[in-house]
């Protein structure tokens, strides 16, 4: 119910998905259930006021509430029954009218999520904005591109923060398009044909979203929970995201590599008895929150398969999951966010390292130099030779192409040395750096204040 | 490689993410960057053609050829080998000019997708037919909803339908919105530049694009596979949907419950020695298929944490999970629409459940129907006594409502009656029904007729 | 950190794994090193006394510690500067000596699996103890047995009782097998030489290890996590196995079985507006932790691909993955523990329920009972017959094999009748009931009284 | 059905666990079933020669089985009557008899499982004499240990490779003692009672145990499935733990560290057009196959919550489930195994790497040798000192330690220089792989030639 570690989570969404917070949006329901009953004629408008008033003013012990709901089998039962004496006499049995416990219990979770997407969002906006900033700043700043952690070809780390970037922006982007699809009330009653509020049910979801700022889904959910599934599915992939992130940072933070590294901060990552050490604390707890949000998908999704019109343990198994994924999708982005917001990156290390394998990684930049004088086939082939003489010898690539009399026919040394600078050799990474700055920028901020 | 069982697959999903089809998909994809080169003056037109060609026209040996790539790394490397050979001479060196392995293994990766998505979309539109046909026969089949598996009130199967179509309108929207998002090309070169195309990577790769009927991206998307992330969980969600269909399915079809059954066909489901058996097989090889499919989604968002410019392990994984996972969601979704198309209703037993619990089903409606004359708590109370008086005496609720002097005041014998039966109290149950029938019509045609 | 909902798992196995309780398990690693140590004369004598009393009364702020921790890396180093303050002076310095802090979380770890152990064994010896109770009682109890959930031959409900013992017993002998291999110390040092101890690494360790009842492994395991994962796997079968006794009575406890529910307690799983209803609360939630605790499982598996020497995600995340699965696990075999202490079986219901197919459940008896007299094919054939006549008459099999001459003229009406009465076609059920009993019963006691 | 792509799964494990191989092994129980039959005296003696002959020399069409089996629910179905025909007239009767369709689908499987425990326990063998050579040659091949990737202190190669042999050897122990509790054979009949063969169940079982030399169970175990549970997660433990092998690997060969890379073969890992680089094909692969293996575990478990009898999904998803596992889990082994034996050691570059952070590695061991003479806090403190003088002056610690008058005073040049040598500091590194050596020795080899 609480996954409260503050190195796995968020503290502020950890807050937002505590079982009191829960039981808070439960009234918050109940309350609007209330006014919306009163708005379409249903129960008394001072009967309404007075739940509303109770609602917001109710006290409860959390902990000897969930004891309960462990038996009853649901916190809406003592919570309701709670609520039903607070409020008292004839005004009293108006509480909860017309609905389930599901009915509380779900709206409840989709004002959470509400709430979280917010959360979520801000913390990829944040880090889109630092990975922006560092696309511009390291545009020209030239390491190597490693596939399979191999050293591949020059890239730019100003493309590498754009592609960080095009994560962040594109998460937003989907985390907004789930907003109109997910975010409904839930209104069935006990079946989930609203029986008790006779032809009245759906004026009454209408008006209880209205009260709500939720849309009103054209039947009720409570056995089919794929927008629920939606939403696991999508922190699952923010998770693992922004785990990409992470990923790149402790290898870039590798001793043997050191081309970027957490910022210090007191207290954080270091050793008293190894001074060498910065050890990379928030991309591995963002590593450890992704690897805990991804794990809880499959429980949201094989819990898809429910019976009837209301489940036996699948339902009850989203209220453990859901909290933890929001907590651990949300630790992940914040720590990604503190690593990248502190990160140092060391320019002179990656030019240094672009030179470990003897400028090999300049070769087919050389052929492609050579090819308009010799042909493409010829080209990669005196360029492998090249590149043999340069292992054998012990030396690099440029000192046996400029020994190489065929290669010097074709290119002076300038031009040797123009084919073999990274710099010269990065393709469109300008042009996808101003594309993924431009699609960040297009993000419309997020409509309105937030409570 | 090939998830062929057909008990747990769709043989049409199998063929399109086949170990050939996809070698095939691969070389629709060389085909289409020779032309994209051509048309942006890198490459010689009739060379193009020529590849074009030699592409259409390939023949390989299948199974050496990924024994070859188990070695390599990557089926590209001697298909492009193969394909060079093929082409031959001059012409044979421009085959995949500026390209990386991963560039054609992902497009082809889209271009199955893209198939994929249509056979699931014909999957889950056969599915939202069939129930909108079962939602509209049965609008007044009376019927017990279940909650926690026990009766809790009088529902309508065509609700129940509706529900279930629900489901599936709300797949297809879903696939449909995910199509703008990830059917984009991938085209990044060795390192995720396209340094070997000089400037002309973007223009080459909007060209490449509209070759195949696909979208540019931003920018090359080699290690950020959230697109790849969103696909798998949309395709989990989806499995976990028709799942919540087919577990229905089995539960009704239980000899004790017995409200519909899979319709026989010959050598289905029976029993020689227990004739008295209807195995509701359809639904549970979706059950099963399901169960695999969502298994799949952890291990591609897992693999959303990859290493640099190109992963080592996360991506290749993809590789065995997608096809896969798109492999047991069509078994799912296949194997539903099969097992609703055939499913036999018996509305008399539906009818003969409600009955099953001494009419008790109905105390939350006599309460109602008691209220305005009792006030809702005497009302509560007087049922209450009601239903234990026909517990403790063998009997049922409308005997002992009859027998019961204060209800017999309020109501008339006809009232009681009408209190009691079932099909009064089915609540908003109409309306959903038209609601869900009025969204699946609404769902546009798919835009195009398809290869 | 805290898994403490209470209806999803146990409050004891909470405690075990709550944040504080890990600190308390560290502190009794550092006070068993310091014996250990001075054991083997590398510290002072009255040092470890001081460390060792300074553990026992050591008073700190969890949360506080927790946050520290959250940016530390690991919450070793503030406890460990904590407890050198109050060590203080001299003796201060020798707290921790040559221990790293993995050192001191894995020994933790490992102390808590243990009394999580002996948590879920007590757990499954009351699951077989019930279950031993209900095999005896229900021996002669006949009830349908049912494939694909349709009736297919009569069984004893003993027997299905039975079989649920087997998967108590098992899975006691599962986790005791456990403990002799995951059951080690750890102790590596800062990278798993122990060179800060020189040449005394191994003999501090087994002194350490008999110091806290604990095993020494052959070489430390920081990153070679195989014994967790082996852990968190049987912790998953644990999980699958009650879940599997809590399926089935979720499914005898439907309105339309009803052979078994779960006991009434105040307040547990009524519903005063649905009065039929006897919701098996106790097997919902136990099926809801079991799928949380799966969930859990590939998380830690998956980790078990750790980098070098100590990891960097992998590691961490078992901090939270295994108190949850530890929580979820016990969750899952308390509440079925408590559902089967208060089963209510229904033995007049599983008999009614035998005769709802028209008898035809007995089919394969009746046919078994006629070969003698007439081949098995033509036997089967007749048998055949009857049940189609019993189907399109209305009527059942008993009552169309009395009016069959050739049935008629091999069994008299007794031999009909007894051929009919599934009490007759148990099988071999009372060999396998004592079976299960008897190995139950041959169980060994755990060795010792438990702290 | 068939995990066949050679990159991700083991071709010999592949073959075992084909569609085809299991049609073999149904066969097999079936020609076990009818000797143990006869020898029960049940069915004549000729007759289960008859059957046991046919049984060998059965002819089918693979893939149209499985088409009738996608329909009729289980493969037995068609092949029990294909077989049943191929033996014809009155002994064909007697296919089969008293055995459901189940008990020959778990009985090959457990076969099927069996064999592959031999491939996966040889695989691991091998792993581990790789290991125990590296560990050997290596014991005195000085590196950097990391942890979180950072350089921590030296470590042997030969030690990381003992603590990779030490997963190999405890693999194997894991292997054996699942052995005992899980390959026992499955017979229950129609709905676990083997009521069609009387009395003569457990009779039939123990001979049919001994004819397929399996060990007969207790009970029949149709639906409590935490055999296979066991088997699926210890199955997941392997992958794992070769996936930790693997991931030390690719880590080893980063063009930065340099310190092992895979050996090299035709077509293996190069690039024409980068030749700089040496891809870790085969961990990388292994990479792949471990995560899928792992995501297939939570499918088996969380099928272990099987419905009464026999399960509608759970049960079926093994099917595919199981073969994929063996295979991944398989594949990962070899191609871990394929990695180990052509691991190329560069300990020139491991040497050279423990320079890289200006062997402030060594500052612990210095510290540890001033503290005899300082007292450890002044040690460490001057230590420290020295640390920092050596990062802002941009030279060593070697340098500044020789600069530092008290550290001069305490040891002379040479002890300074031993302090600072990395061979002199690694602990109980020998002791360590010795037993690692031991245990793995210790192992018995394989009780029998196997078929």
């Amino acid at each position: 119910m609480e996954p409260v570690d503050p190195a796995f989570t968020a503290p502020a969404m950890a807050a937002l998905f505590s079982g009191e917070a829960r039981l808070r949006r439960m009234l918050e329901f109940e309350a609007a259930l209330a006014r919306a009953e009163a708005r379409a004629g249903i129960i008394p408008a001072d009967v309404a006021a007075a739940i509303d008033a109770a609602c917001r003013a109710a006290r409860f012990d959390v902990a000897a509430l969930y004891r309960e709901a462990a038996v009853a089998g649901t916190p809406t039962i003592p919570l309701v029954r709670l609520l039903t004496a607070t409020v008292g006499g004839d005004a009293g049995r108006f509480v909860h009218r017309g609905a389930t416990s599901q009915d509380a219990l779900d709206t409840a979770l989709v004002l959470q999520m509400r709430a979280g997407f917010d959360l979520l969002e801000d913390g990829l906006f944040a880090i889109g904005a630092t990975c922006a900033a560092l696309s511009e700043r390291h545009r020209r700043t030239v390491m190597p591109g490693r596939t399979l952690l191999q050293q591949a070809l020059p890239i730019a780390f100003g493309l590498k923060a754009a592609r960080w970037l095009g994560l962040a922006t594109r998460g937003m982007e989907r985390l907004r398009a789930l907003r109109g699809r997910v975010l409904v009330v839930q209104l069935g009653g006990a079946a989930g044909t609203l029986a008790a509020l006779g032809a009245d049910g759906p004026r009454v979801t209408e008006l209880l979203a209205e009260e709500l700022g939720l849309a009103a889904p054209d039947l009720p959910w409570h056995a089919e929970r794929d927008r629920v599934g939606e939403v696991a599915a999508a922190l699952g992939v923010a998770a693992g995201s922004v785990g990409k992130i992470a990923t790149d940072i402790v290898l870039l933070a590798q001793t043997e590599v050191g081309e970027a590294t957490e910022g210090v901060a007191p207290g954080k990552g270091g050793s008293s008895t190894l001074p060498q050490k910065r050890n990379p604390i928030d991309a591995t707890f963002a590593l450890a929150a992704a690897r805990l949000a991804i794990g809880l998908v499959p429980v949201v999704l094989g819990a898809l398969a429910q019976e009837h019109e209301r489940a036996a343990g699948g339902w009850q198994a989203e209220w453990a999951a859901l909290p933890a994924l929001f907590g651990h999708t949300a630790g992940a982005v914040a720590r990604v966010g503190v690593a990248l917001a502190g990160l140092e990156v060391d320019a002179a290390r990656m030019s240094a390292n672009l030179d470990l394998a003897g400028g090999m990684i300049m070769a087919e930049a050389l052929a492609t130099a050579l090819a308009p004088h010799l042909g493409r086939p010829e080209a990669q082939r005196l360029v492998a030779t090249a590149c043999e003489r340069a292992v054998s010898s012990g030396t690099d690539l440029h000192r046996t192409a400029l020994d190489d009399e065929t290669i010097r026919a074709a290119l002076s040394p300038e031009g040797i040395a123009r084919a073999l600078d990274p710099a010269s050799y990065l393709g469109s990474a300008d042009t996808y750096i101003d594309r993924a700055l431009a699609a960040f920028r297009a993000l419309q901020p997020s409509p309105a204040p937030r409570p």
